[in-house]
Protein backbone atom coordinates (compact mmCIF):
# COMPACT_ATOMS: atom_id res chain seq x y z
CA UNK A 1 0.00 0.00 0.00
CA UNK A 2 1.73 2.94 -0.84
CA UNK A 3 0.70 6.55 1.53
CA UNK A 4 2.74 8.51 -0.89
CA UNK A 5 1.69 7.72 -4.83
CA UNK A 6 5.17 6.57 -6.21
CA UNK A 7 4.91 9.74 -8.42
CA UNK A 8 5.30 12.03 -5.85
CA UNK A 9 7.43 9.97 -3.89
CA UNK A 10 9.67 9.80 -7.14
CA UNK A 11 9.71 14.08 -7.26
CA UNK A 12 10.10 13.92 -3.00
CA UNK A 13 13.30 12.23 -3.75
CA UNK A 14 15.05 14.27 -6.48
CA UNK A 15 13.95 17.51 -4.64
CA UNK A 16 16.07 15.86 -1.23
CA UNK A 17 19.53 15.62 -3.79
CA UNK A 18 18.96 19.73 -3.80
CA UNK A 19 21.57 21.22 -0.90
CA UNK A 20 19.76 22.15 2.42
CA UNK A 21 16.56 20.61 1.13
CA UNK A 22 15.36 17.81 3.62
CA UNK A 23 12.85 15.50 3.31
CA UNK A 24 10.15 17.83 5.00
CA UNK A 25 11.10 20.81 2.81
CA UNK A 26 10.99 17.89 0.01
CA UNK A 27 7.74 17.04 0.74
CA UNK A 28 6.28 20.21 1.44
CA UNK A 29 7.18 21.85 -2.21
CA UNK A 30 6.27 18.84 -4.04
CA UNK A 31 3.08 19.04 -2.16
CA UNK A 32 2.64 22.46 -3.31
CA UNK A 33 3.94 21.38 -6.36
CA UNK A 34 0.98 19.43 -6.91
CA UNK A 35 -2.05 21.31 -5.76
CA UNK A 36 -0.95 23.87 -8.33
CA UNK A 37 -1.56 23.37 -11.91
CA UNK A 38 0.21 21.29 -14.05
CA UNK A 39 1.70 24.34 -16.23
CA UNK A 40 3.77 25.27 -13.60
CA UNK A 41 5.40 22.44 -13.05
CA UNK A 42 5.87 22.09 -16.32
CA UNK A 43 7.82 25.61 -16.40
CA UNK A 44 10.00 24.40 -14.30
CA UNK A 45 10.35 21.16 -15.85
CA UNK A 46 11.27 22.89 -19.10
CA UNK A 47 13.50 25.38 -17.45
CA UNK A 48 15.58 22.08 -15.91
CA UNK A 49 15.36 20.88 -19.24
CA UNK A 50 17.20 22.88 -21.19
CA UNK A 51 19.60 24.15 -18.58
CA UNK A 52 22.66 21.61 -18.87
CA UNK A 53 22.36 22.40 -22.93
CA UNK A 54 22.06 26.46 -23.19
CA UNK A 55 25.29 26.76 -20.89
CA UNK A 56 28.40 25.95 -20.83
CA UNK A 57 31.78 27.54 -19.15
CA UNK A 58 33.75 30.41 -20.72
CA UNK A 59 36.74 29.55 -21.63
CA UNK A 60 38.58 32.09 -20.36
CA UNK A 61 37.41 33.44 -16.56
CA UNK A 62 35.07 29.75 -16.18
CA UNK A 63 31.64 31.82 -15.94
CA UNK A 64 28.51 30.02 -16.38
CA UNK A 65 27.59 31.81 -19.75
CA UNK A 66 25.14 31.27 -22.40
CA UNK A 67 28.09 32.59 -24.82
CA UNK A 68 32.39 32.02 -25.33
CA UNK A 69 33.71 34.31 -24.28
CA UNK A 70 31.18 34.96 -21.82
CA UNK A 71 29.05 38.85 -21.69
CA UNK A 72 31.42 40.19 -19.30
CA UNK A 73 35.10 38.68 -20.95
CA UNK A 74 33.60 40.57 -24.40
CA UNK A 75 32.23 43.27 -23.14
CA UNK A 76 35.19 46.37 -24.32
CA UNK A 77 33.82 48.69 -21.02
CA UNK A 78 35.04 46.24 -18.67
CA UNK A 79 38.82 47.00 -17.20
CA UNK A 80 40.41 43.62 -18.56
CA UNK A 81 43.49 44.94 -16.76
CA UNK A 82 42.22 43.73 -13.36
CA UNK A 83 41.13 40.40 -12.89
CA UNK A 84 38.69 39.23 -9.22
CA UNK A 85 39.69 35.49 -8.39
CA UNK A 86 36.60 33.84 -6.89
CA UNK A 87 35.36 30.37 -5.55
CA UNK A 88 32.53 29.86 -7.81
CA UNK A 89 29.64 31.14 -9.92
CA UNK A 90 27.53 32.49 -7.24
CA UNK A 91 30.37 35.18 -5.47
CA UNK A 92 30.45 36.76 -9.29
CA UNK A 93 26.73 37.29 -8.72
CA UNK A 94 27.09 38.91 -5.44
CA UNK A 95 29.90 41.10 -7.07
CA UNK A 96 28.51 42.20 -9.81
CA UNK A 97 25.17 43.12 -8.18
CA UNK A 98 27.28 46.11 -6.24
CA UNK A 99 28.17 47.72 -9.45
CA UNK A 100 31.41 48.01 -7.73
CA UNK A 101 33.70 46.12 -9.53
CA UNK A 102 34.76 46.68 -13.40
CA UNK A 103 37.15 44.41 -14.08
CA UNK A 104 37.13 41.01 -15.40
CA UNK A 105 36.69 37.14 -13.40
CA UNK A 106 38.58 34.45 -12.98
CA UNK A 107 36.29 31.61 -11.45
CA UNK A 108 38.19 28.50 -9.43
CA UNK A 109 35.20 26.59 -8.82
CA UNK A 110 36.26 25.60 -5.86
CA UNK A 111 38.80 26.04 -2.85
CA UNK A 112 41.86 24.14 -1.84
CA UNK A 113 40.35 21.21 0.70
CA UNK A 114 44.02 18.43 0.55
CA UNK A 115 41.16 16.38 3.17
CA UNK A 116 38.98 16.25 0.04
CA UNK A 117 41.84 15.57 -2.40
CA UNK A 118 41.48 19.16 -4.14
CA UNK A 119 44.41 20.80 -4.85
CA UNK A 120 45.57 23.34 -7.73
CA UNK A 121 45.07 20.86 -10.05
CA UNK A 122 41.79 20.58 -9.34
CA UNK A 123 41.26 24.13 -9.21
CA UNK A 124 41.16 26.67 -12.33
CA UNK A 125 44.81 28.09 -11.26
CA UNK A 126 46.98 27.27 -14.22
CA UNK A 127 44.63 29.03 -16.37
CA UNK A 128 45.12 31.76 -14.24
CA UNK A 129 48.58 31.93 -14.28
CA UNK A 130 48.62 31.46 -18.23
CA UNK A 131 46.33 34.97 -18.09
CA UNK A 132 48.72 36.62 -15.66
CA UNK A 133 51.39 35.60 -18.20
CA UNK A 134 49.89 36.06 -21.66
CA UNK A 135 47.84 38.99 -21.31
CA UNK A 136 47.85 42.61 -19.95
CA UNK A 137 46.98 41.67 -16.27
CA UNK A 138 47.92 44.46 -14.11
CA UNK A 139 45.95 43.81 -11.08
CA UNK A 140 44.51 40.34 -9.75
CA UNK A 141 42.01 40.96 -6.97
CA UNK A 142 41.66 37.64 -5.10
CA UNK A 143 37.83 37.27 -2.90
CA UNK A 144 37.83 33.92 -2.08
CA UNK A 145 35.60 33.39 1.10
CA UNK A 146 36.68 34.61 4.37
CA UNK A 147 36.70 31.18 5.41
CA UNK A 148 39.35 28.65 6.51
CA UNK A 149 39.56 26.93 2.74
CA UNK A 150 39.02 30.25 1.56
CA UNK A 151 42.00 31.67 3.52
CA UNK A 152 44.33 29.12 2.52
CA UNK A 153 43.38 29.19 -0.84
CA UNK A 154 44.08 33.22 -0.96
CA UNK A 155 47.61 32.61 1.01
CA UNK A 156 48.34 29.84 -2.03
CA UNK A 157 47.62 32.30 -4.86
CA UNK A 158 49.35 35.01 -3.53
CA UNK A 159 52.68 32.94 -2.60
CA UNK A 160 52.64 32.01 -6.28
CA UNK A 161 51.19 35.35 -7.99
CA UNK A 162 54.68 36.98 -6.02
CA UNK A 163 56.91 36.16 -9.24
CA UNK A 164 54.72 37.96 -11.66
CA UNK A 165 54.79 41.92 -12.32
CA UNK A 166 51.30 41.84 -11.03
CA UNK A 167 49.71 43.93 -8.13
CA UNK A 168 47.99 41.53 -5.91
CA UNK A 169 45.16 42.67 -3.80
CA UNK A 170 42.67 41.48 -1.61
CA UNK A 171 39.08 42.10 -0.39
CA UNK A 172 39.22 44.01 2.74
CA UNK A 173 38.45 42.09 6.22
CA UNK A 174 36.34 44.16 8.41
CA UNK A 175 32.98 45.52 10.36
CA UNK A 176 29.87 45.65 8.29
CA UNK A 177 27.96 47.92 7.69
CA UNK A 178 25.72 48.65 10.16
CA UNK A 179 27.75 46.86 12.89
CA UNK A 180 27.70 47.30 16.65
CA UNK A 181 31.91 47.24 16.87
CA UNK A 182 31.03 45.41 20.92
CA UNK A 183 29.19 42.74 18.99
CA UNK A 184 32.01 42.14 16.45
CA UNK A 185 33.80 39.10 16.68
CA UNK A 186 36.92 39.31 17.70
CA UNK A 187 38.60 38.03 14.73
CA UNK A 188 36.95 40.16 12.38
CA UNK A 189 37.58 43.46 14.83
CA UNK A 190 41.57 41.99 15.11
CA UNK A 191 41.57 42.22 10.97
CA UNK A 192 39.53 45.41 10.65
CA UNK A 193 42.36 46.85 13.47
CA UNK A 194 45.76 45.86 11.89
CA UNK A 195 44.08 46.31 7.95
CA UNK A 196 42.81 49.84 9.18
CA UNK A 197 42.42 52.44 6.10
CA UNK A 198 44.64 55.89 6.37
CA UNK A 199 42.89 58.39 5.63
CA UNK A 200 45.28 61.54 6.41
CA UNK B 1 24.15 42.15 -21.00
CA UNK B 2 23.76 39.23 -19.18
CA UNK B 3 25.24 38.58 -15.64
CA UNK B 4 23.00 36.02 -15.19
CA UNK B 5 22.74 33.61 -18.64
CA UNK B 6 18.99 33.79 -19.21
CA UNK B 7 18.09 30.20 -19.00
CA UNK B 8 19.67 30.46 -15.37
CA UNK B 9 17.75 33.46 -14.56
CA UNK B 10 14.39 31.38 -16.19
CA UNK B 11 15.21 28.53 -13.36
CA UNK B 12 16.00 30.83 -10.26
CA UNK B 13 12.40 32.27 -11.76
CA UNK B 14 10.80 29.14 -11.61
CA UNK B 15 12.10 27.96 -8.48
CA UNK B 16 10.87 31.49 -6.41
CA UNK B 17 7.56 30.41 -6.97
CA UNK B 18 8.26 27.80 -4.79
CA UNK B 19 7.15 28.35 -1.01
CA UNK B 20 9.82 29.71 1.20
CA UNK B 21 12.29 29.61 -1.63
CA UNK B 22 13.48 33.22 -2.28
CA UNK B 23 15.68 34.56 -4.92
CA UNK B 24 19.12 34.11 -2.71
CA UNK B 25 17.98 30.14 -1.94
CA UNK B 26 16.89 29.79 -6.23
CA UNK B 27 20.16 31.54 -6.99
CA UNK B 28 22.17 28.54 -4.77
CA UNK B 29 19.84 25.61 -5.99
CA UNK B 30 20.02 26.60 -9.82
CA UNK B 31 23.53 26.77 -9.60
CA UNK B 32 23.95 23.73 -7.55
CA UNK B 33 21.90 22.24 -10.47
CA UNK B 34 24.22 23.52 -13.29
CA UNK B 35 27.19 21.99 -11.72
CA UNK B 36 25.86 18.76 -11.73
CA UNK B 37 25.60 16.74 -14.34
CA UNK B 38 22.75 16.91 -16.71
CA UNK B 39 21.30 13.73 -16.03
CA UNK B 40 20.06 15.20 -12.92
CA UNK B 41 18.36 18.22 -13.86
CA UNK B 42 16.87 15.62 -16.14
CA UNK B 43 15.30 13.23 -13.71
CA UNK B 44 14.08 16.33 -11.33
CA UNK B 45 12.45 17.53 -14.99
CA UNK B 46 10.71 14.12 -15.96
CA UNK B 47 9.11 13.87 -11.81
CA UNK B 48 7.39 17.01 -12.38
CA UNK B 49 6.63 16.33 -15.94
CA UNK B 50 4.60 12.94 -14.91
CA UNK B 51 3.58 14.33 -11.63
CA UNK B 52 0.45 15.53 -12.29
CA UNK B 53 -0.45 13.01 -15.12
CA UNK B 54 -0.04 10.19 -12.46
CA UNK B 55 -1.62 11.58 -9.44
CA UNK B 56 -5.41 12.54 -8.96
CA UNK B 57 -7.86 12.82 -6.13
CA UNK B 58 -9.65 9.82 -4.75
CA UNK B 59 -13.34 10.79 -4.92
CA UNK B 60 -13.68 9.44 -1.46
CA UNK B 61 -11.22 10.90 0.53
CA UNK B 62 -9.70 13.59 -1.36
CA UNK B 63 -6.30 12.36 -0.83
CA UNK B 64 -3.76 12.67 -3.34
CA UNK B 65 -3.46 8.82 -5.45
CA UNK B 66 -2.92 6.71 -8.33
CA UNK B 67 -5.79 5.52 -7.99
CA UNK B 68 -9.55 6.07 -7.21
CA UNK B 69 -10.02 5.16 -5.09
CA UNK B 70 -6.66 5.17 -2.48
CA UNK B 71 -4.87 2.76 -1.32
CA UNK B 72 -6.52 3.69 2.45
CA UNK B 73 -10.16 4.15 1.38
CA UNK B 74 -9.86 0.97 -0.86
CA UNK B 75 -7.91 -1.09 2.25
CA UNK B 76 -9.98 -4.01 3.77
CA UNK B 77 -7.74 -3.91 7.02
CA UNK B 78 -8.42 -0.38 7.68
CA UNK B 79 -11.32 1.26 10.45
CA UNK B 80 -13.99 2.93 7.97
CA UNK B 81 -16.09 3.29 10.61
CA UNK B 82 -13.08 5.89 11.58
CA UNK B 83 -13.26 9.27 9.79
CA UNK B 84 -9.85 11.11 10.29
CA UNK B 85 -11.05 15.01 9.48
CA UNK B 86 -7.26 16.78 8.38
CA UNK B 87 -6.66 19.95 6.56
CA UNK B 88 -4.30 18.82 4.01
CA UNK B 89 -2.15 15.96 2.50
CA UNK B 90 0.37 16.23 4.22
CA UNK B 91 -1.14 16.29 7.56
CA UNK B 92 -1.93 12.65 6.29
CA UNK B 93 1.39 11.89 5.73
CA UNK B 94 2.26 13.18 9.13
CA UNK B 95 -0.54 10.62 10.72
CA UNK B 96 0.28 7.59 9.03
CA UNK B 97 3.75 7.74 9.66
CA UNK B 98 3.19 7.42 13.67
CA UNK B 99 1.27 4.06 12.38
CA UNK B 100 -1.42 5.29 15.44
CA UNK B 101 -4.21 5.56 13.09
CA UNK B 102 -5.80 2.55 11.64
CA UNK B 103 -9.34 4.66 10.09
CA UNK B 104 -9.46 6.29 7.36
CA UNK B 105 -9.16 10.34 5.99
CA UNK B 106 -11.18 12.86 5.19
CA UNK B 107 -9.33 15.63 3.50
CA UNK B 108 -10.87 19.57 3.72
CA UNK B 109 -8.20 21.01 1.12
CA UNK B 110 -8.08 23.93 3.14
CA UNK B 111 -9.55 25.66 6.25
CA UNK B 112 -12.20 28.54 7.16
CA UNK B 113 -10.73 31.92 6.89
CA UNK B 114 -13.40 34.33 6.11
CA UNK B 115 -10.91 36.92 4.82
CA UNK B 116 -9.90 35.08 2.06
CA UNK B 117 -13.32 34.38 1.05
CA UNK B 118 -12.84 30.69 2.10
CA UNK B 119 -15.95 29.31 3.28
CA UNK B 120 -17.38 25.51 4.20
CA UNK B 121 -18.20 25.61 -0.03
CA UNK B 122 -14.61 26.10 -0.72
CA UNK B 123 -13.67 23.04 1.65
CA UNK B 124 -15.01 19.11 1.05
CA UNK B 125 -17.45 19.38 4.21
CA UNK B 126 -20.44 18.77 2.48
CA UNK B 127 -18.78 16.25 0.64
CA UNK B 128 -17.72 14.64 4.30
CA UNK B 129 -21.79 15.04 5.87
CA UNK B 130 -22.29 12.80 2.92
CA UNK B 131 -20.12 10.46 3.79
CA UNK B 132 -21.39 10.52 7.20
CA UNK B 133 -25.34 10.39 6.70
CA UNK B 134 -24.62 7.49 3.36
CA UNK B 135 -22.25 5.19 5.34
CA UNK B 136 -21.63 3.32 8.86
CA UNK B 137 -19.42 5.99 10.11
CA UNK B 138 -19.40 5.45 14.34
CA UNK B 139 -16.23 7.76 14.76
CA UNK B 140 -15.19 11.38 13.43
CA UNK B 141 -12.06 12.26 14.27
CA UNK B 142 -11.14 16.09 13.74
CA UNK B 143 -7.46 16.47 13.17
CA UNK B 144 -7.04 19.99 12.05
CA UNK B 145 -4.48 22.00 12.90
CA UNK B 146 -4.01 23.85 16.55
CA UNK B 147 -3.88 27.44 14.94
CA UNK B 148 -6.47 30.02 15.13
CA UNK B 149 -8.04 29.11 11.34
CA UNK B 150 -7.54 25.08 12.15
CA UNK B 151 -9.24 25.58 15.32
CA UNK B 152 -12.33 27.82 14.43
CA UNK B 153 -12.80 25.09 11.41
CA UNK B 154 -12.96 22.36 14.28
CA UNK B 155 -15.86 24.45 16.21
CA UNK B 156 -17.40 24.41 13.20
CA UNK B 157 -17.48 20.91 12.04
CA UNK B 158 -18.19 19.94 15.69
CA UNK B 159 -21.23 22.08 15.31
CA UNK B 160 -22.44 20.86 12.06
CA UNK B 161 -21.65 16.95 12.83
CA UNK B 162 -23.49 17.03 16.33
CA UNK B 163 -26.87 16.73 14.74
CA UNK B 164 -25.59 13.07 13.05
CA UNK B 165 -25.56 10.15 15.56
CA UNK B 166 -21.47 9.73 15.41
CA UNK B 167 -19.17 10.17 18.40
CA UNK B 168 -16.59 13.58 17.56
CA UNK B 169 -13.33 13.15 18.92
CA UNK B 170 -10.41 15.66 18.43
CA UNK B 171 -6.63 15.19 18.91
CA UNK B 172 -5.37 15.91 22.33
CA UNK B 173 -3.75 19.19 22.81
CA UNK B 174 -0.89 19.22 25.56
CA UNK B 175 2.46 19.21 26.52
CA UNK B 176 4.84 17.67 24.01
CA UNK B 177 6.76 14.52 24.42
CA UNK B 178 10.43 15.67 25.88
CA UNK B 179 9.38 19.30 26.72
CA UNK B 180 10.01 20.87 30.15
CA UNK B 181 6.43 22.13 31.57
CA UNK B 182 8.18 25.27 32.38
CA UNK B 183 9.38 26.07 29.11
CA UNK B 184 5.77 25.31 27.52
CA UNK B 185 3.67 28.39 26.09
CA UNK B 186 0.81 29.05 28.91
CA UNK B 187 -2.13 28.38 26.28
CA UNK B 188 -0.71 24.82 25.96
CA UNK B 189 -0.43 24.11 29.36
CA UNK B 190 -4.07 25.72 30.02
CA UNK B 191 -5.11 23.41 27.29
CA UNK B 192 -3.04 20.15 29.06
CA UNK B 193 -4.61 21.09 32.68
CA UNK B 194 -8.23 21.08 31.21
CA UNK B 195 -8.15 18.40 29.26
CA UNK B 196 -6.16 16.25 31.19
CA UNK B 197 -6.37 12.46 30.98
CA UNK B 198 -7.88 9.95 33.42
CA UNK B 199 -5.57 7.25 34.86
CA UNK B 200 -7.99 6.21 37.89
Amino acid sequence: MHVIPPPLEQLIEELTKLPGIGKKTATRLALYILRRPAAEAGSLAEALSVLHDSIQLCSTCFAFSEHDPCDICSDPRRDHRVICVIEGPGDLLAIEKTSSFHGIYHILHGVLSPMEGIGPEELKVRELLKRITSGDVEEVLIATNLTVPGEATASFLIDNLQRYPVKISRLACGISMGMDIKYADHHTLARAITGRQNFS
